[in-house]
């Protein structure tokens, strides 16, 4: 499966989850918690993404940034909206950033 | 540009930062001041992620997460890692979760 | 200057900040950038404050949760709130929570 | 009980419990777990703090700001520190900091 369809994928999954049982998907059950579960969620991930960087360990640094991304996704479509969103934000800076710019300029001189 | 392009491109963009000059790139200077420095950002923005959602505001929310995803993808490339493994790991998990998997078979029940 | 009259005299002084300048002082100028600002502290001190503890720095990890009870109390201010509030928390909590009782009663039957 | 007193009498029941059973005490199940386990869970009290203020709940604020406190306490006693120091490290700040110096001599000049 291509990048893009992983990330389409998991989102149309979250979507599904939304009308799905509190009790039988785990991510129905933080639907129905809330946002603030959400967050505290994606705040333990982020603590666990930087002591596993610190560790060292690529495997568990990799684990823990996919629970951190998925939460952040979930939080993204418990607020209705979508990865792509964040890709789009992420593509519109390239070129546009100041500094990343000044750089570029300065390898099209080199 | 489709979304797989937006993160391939990315990680050619801060390979290449790899050899820039620290003054002149953002990126360059977070590889210089080393993983500390990046993890503390994964840790700032994450905080900001939060707050934005909190305050209800979906554009800071995305430009947030935009900045959180940005600095975790810095520090997979510091690693000399890429976000197709944070993906790879997330579509591993489709249909192994146990909570996911229940409800998948669920769904097709009822 | 005892623990308890530390915490009493940083709880004036960042009292009397609220009127300061806030191109003269930090806490003036964290108060005028408002909550946020303030919680973003809090966030990115936390990550350092983990960063410290996985460095093995003794010297650096209490330096750094200095950073993190200071943006605390300073946050307990912005709140009209007081960190003998959070003592009194703590203090309540002894005896009362039943995992610690359980350990209590088990060393007085030791 | 005095504020000072309570961070004396928390760090010598948390030392206490570095021989507990760890089935029978929370803080030596912590132990147990070791350093990443005790900072996966300041990372998450930190988020969990954050949430809180922005709830603009006084009493859940305080809450988690304990929650958050002790369990740097735990930190502390678990790298054989005590609360003391960073205590001391605030103490030592004031009057040393070049901007809350500035701002304390504005004022006795005003």
């Amino acid at each position: 499966m291509k990048d893009s369809d992983i990330l389409q994928r998991l989102t149309e999954v979250l979507e599904s989850r939304k009308s799905a049982d509190a009790e039988k998907s785990y991510v129905a059950s933080l639907y129905a918690k809330g946002l603030d579960k959400i967050l505290k969620k994606v705040g333990e991930e982020s603590a666990e993404t930087i002591i596993a960087a610190k560790n060292g360990d690529s495997k568990q640094l990799i684990y823990e940034m996919a629970d951190l991304w998925f939460h952040c996704i979930v939080l993204l479509s418990q607020q209705n909206l979508t990865p792509d969103l964040v890709l789009k934000e992420l593509e519109r800076r390239f070129g546009l950033s100041g500094i990343e710019e000044k750089s570029q300029r300065q390898q099209l001189k080199d």
